[in-house]
């Protein structure tokens, strides 16, 4: 419907996720209007993201050198990995400040919906890890969904034989929540995971 | 939280409108992983968009050179002059192909909380193009809200003693909606607009 180049900026825009039709428009006459300044900023970043941004050698975390803050930081504890789906999970838990161990991002959970094999995920990349000792707990922290929950089972079953202590998220009522409007799935984990109140 | 050029990107994406720091996110990560190529024609077309395109100079809309395609188009009715808010309210009205005139791109709405008045609209811009004549209706199509309601009776106000026709779009029912769920000021403005049934 638009004059040429406007139409393709829509068009790049919209194949962004979450970003529908009528987002890219609106972001379309939002850069239309901005200072060609802030156009700029915009284009530099990205230009520079993918020149710069590689992804860790030790955990697959996005680094911008062959290792990430987190596995180039000596002050961490080697003894335990938590191993989580994506990058922006590591962020999730970094913000937690309760974990002060490695991560191992897999790229991905099983899922054979969308054809993800355990070969797909960083899988060998971890068991290589765990090769060089050290390790004694491997915390599963992939999402609480069918996939997570697939890659938690299939992860478990290769680490228990090693002799680690292989550990999963607690699932439960969310802090803050409402009690009513919780799923029966969560609720069902919340009872199942119940513990002794300490009075 | 993340490391700096992610960071950046994050925060260059969270600019855009209607994009939270969630979907910035999760937009950033997808570019991250992204193929080189693709990020690199975004890239482009961003900085094409900037190089190639600006305003028609007659009705503001947005256009590759001096005037749009609808401004260029000699099959194009002289006599009636559709005013709206933004480009994007031309590809609406023009996708109903309803309206073969000519269209005038105020540039937004009067908004005195925004601190937009009439002087930081295309409004005098729109008098010089009735001084050259052959118009003969003015068809307000500004939005149906507050600032678009005060917009058009300023305008009214204007265009009115130069013996003009200045009719409004109409207001009402939306086609296949559900009358229970109308705002109760549709409703009026429906049941106000009432017109008589043809049997």
């Amino acid at each position: 419907m638009y004059e040429g180049v406007v139409q393709d900026l829509i068009d790049e825009l919209g194949r962004l996720p979450g970003v529908g039709p009528k987002s890219a428009q609106r972001i379309a006459f939002h850069l239309l209007q901005a200072d060609s300044i802030d156009v700029k900023r915009l284009v530099e970043v990205l230009t520079e993201v993918k020149a710069k941004v590689r992804f860790c050698e030790t955990c697959g975390n996005v680094a911008e050198s062959e290792q990430c803050r987190i596995c180039a930081d000596p002050r961490r504890d080697n003894t335990a990995i938590c191993v989580v789906e994506e990058p922006k999970d590591v962020v999730a838990i970094e913000r937690t400040r309760e974990f002060r161990g490695r991560y191992h991002v897999l790229g991905g959970a099983i899922s054979p919906i969308d054809g993800v094999g355990p070969d797909d995920l960083r899988i060998k990349e971890l068991m290589t890890r765990l090769a060089s000792a050290e390790v004694t707990e491997i915390i599963i922290a992939t999402d609480p969904n069918l996939e997570g929950e697939a890659t938690a089972s299939y992860l478990a079953r290769f680490l228990r034989p090693m002799g680690l202590r292989v550990t999963r998220l607690a699932s439960g009522l969310p802090v803050g929540g409402d009690l009513e409007y919780a799923d029966e799935v969560t609720l069902g984990r919340a009872f199942e995971g119940r513990r002794l109140l300490d009075v």
